[in-house]
């Protein structure tokens, strides 16, 4: 990785072209799985196994809303634009088959400067680092030169026909389950937000940071839950969670026509998380899932934990969609994650 | 279309949830062709015809860059947007399947002013009378507020296993052939610079200076053409002409690792373009491609010109992969259409 990137380097800042062939080159050539022609065509051609159906996704990252230059690590800034997209591969049930990234980058940003790399190959760093992981080919998307920095990922996966998990499937009775800890992201956002005046270095060498920054930092997509989840027919609805739970659980119940009933104390917090964070902060990736109340739902799957949060409750006119059941009685718990917009 | 669009006009501005909805119910939910998902889950579902392969790509526009917000009707960032992922998708010889499109906007073109449609809602009306043309549901996407405008098209396209036009396919002895004609888009940029000043009603008084803006405003992707070069197996590579001919001709002959030779008076020059708007400008969106000699190209397919304009020929280390011949002789043709980065 070393001799690849002193390669780049010698190649910094010649034009569209040139910073094209610096991504061709650190991307394999080889047909990988459904990949058929990447980088280097008008289009990407990718191919499905029998039986299969094509799961396709886009999520914007755009500086200044998604990530900040002067906070965000620019391999992390890669790591994260990828993870949303496999995310929702993810959250589906589906294999991923290929990512496409279209990005918009000011010129300062794909220059070396001396012995620093270009924002824009620690941002392959990160990004190519998470690719591997999921073996994910990167098969083609586009480049420009952007007042400001703007990535759109293209994830693109397989899901034998019929059997995506979808926002829809939830059903009164069903239990509502979630993997991991909540909250993660937020609380690691809010320490990032703190430490926005110190370098990242000095953020290392604390442990206790470091694990709560990782959340946020370097969110893991849960490519191999959702796998599970689909092929053992477990889940009857699924989301991921990319704007909160309080909002994903509406978007899920709004489109299964249902509501949700949740247990405040059987909420998974984080480790330095708030409720509060774990109940509306986003990007935390994690899975949200129903299932019928007979189905065994193990305490972990492929290595992360899960949790029984609540259930789903017949949908009543004029009644809230998502209700949080304390000691101190039932609350509604409207929308508060991130909305555009708003 | 008018009785829909006050019911949106009604709902500006109520944040990205509401955003979403409108443009929800402006796409068809029925499942058309191989969309089997659309708006509304974290991917959308996508199948293809047996013995089918996926072709997809992506394009990234911003504005400042591909398009101004001064300079450009609404309508046509819509148009052009759609219409660049839709010629990728010619070039290959694909049958459009879906779209999604990754939207960041500033809050103010979200909302109506008085009687003045959102900026989002003509850029959707522009956007979806090319998809409802080429018969290409938006299938979903993403949102998001940001300082400046920008749009991601993604184009998801169909094409028989090992079929697709690829830039790759080039052989010495091959001709050079191009749809439709040239340097129109150049030309009407060149325009729409100088009439910035006025209003685009004034600009549509004239009939000379519609024609001469069309090619730029309106572009029109080749899909008929692409699919009945791919369907009669009549080229040997193809790719379409964004960045402009000197430049996207260069790609082809990169590809194929071979040069060509144009003959300057067959290439077809818009009518009120120039020579040289007809070998750089870029955005024509026609379909340069190569035959073998002995293929009959017709003058004319679905409706658009055919022209042979030159020829393929061996490629000789050191020598310019492009030259063209005129009355004084041979000269390269260095690329010089639109790179970013340079």
């Amino acid at each position: 990785m070393r001799g690849k990137r002193s390669e780049l380097i010698q190649n910094g800042g010649q034009g569209e072209l040139a910073l094209l062939d610096r991504i061709r080159r650190r991307t394999t050539r080889s047909a990988s799985g459904g990949l058929r022609l990447g980088i280097g065509d008008d289009c990407a051609i990718l191919r499905l196994k029998p039986g299969e159906e094509l799961a396709v996704t886009t999520d914007l990252s755009i500086a200044g809303r998604h990530f900040r230059l002067e906070w965000h690590p620019p391999e992390s800034v890669g790591h994260r634009t990828l993870a949303r997209g496999l995310s929702d591969i993810a959250s589906m049930g589906a294999r991923p088959l290929a990512a496409l990234l279209s990005l918009g980058l000011p010129k300062e940003l794909t220059i070396a400067r001396g012995r620093r790399h270009a924002w824009v190959d620690r941002f392959l760093d990160g990004f190519l680092a998470l690719a591997n992981q999921h073996r994910t080919p990167l098969a083609g998307g586009d480049l420009a030169e952007s007042p400001m920095a703007v990535a759109d990922i293209v994830l693109l996966g397989a899901v034998p026909r019929g059997k995506a998990l979808l926002r829809s499937g939830a059903r009164p009775g069903d239990v509502v389950c979630v993997t991991g800890a909540l909250g993660g992201a937020a609380a690691g956002l809010e320490l990032l937000q703190k430490l926005s005046g110190r370098s990242v270095s000095t953020m290392r060498n604390s442990k206790k940071r470091e694990g709560l920054l990782a959340p946020h930092l370097r969110p893991q997509p849960r490519i191999a839950q959702g796998l599970w989840l689909r092929r053992r027919q477990a889940a009857t609805a699924a989301i991921d969670l990319s704007d909160g739970l309080s909002t994903d659980l509406d978007h899920l119940c709004a489109e299964s026509e249902v509501s949700a009933e949740i247990d405040t104390k059987a909420v998974p917090i984080y480790t330095g998380a708030t409720l509060s964070q774990a109940l509306h902060g986003g990007e935390d990736y994690e899975l949200l899932f129903t299932a019928r109340p007979n189905t065994t739902i193990p305490h972990g799957i492929a290595g992360v934990s899960v949790s029984t949060i609540g259930k789903i409750v017949k949908r009543r006119a004029g009644q809230p969609r998502v209700i949080l059941v304390d000691a101190s009685g039932r609350h509604s718990l409207p929308r508060a994650g991130w909305e555009h917009f708003s």
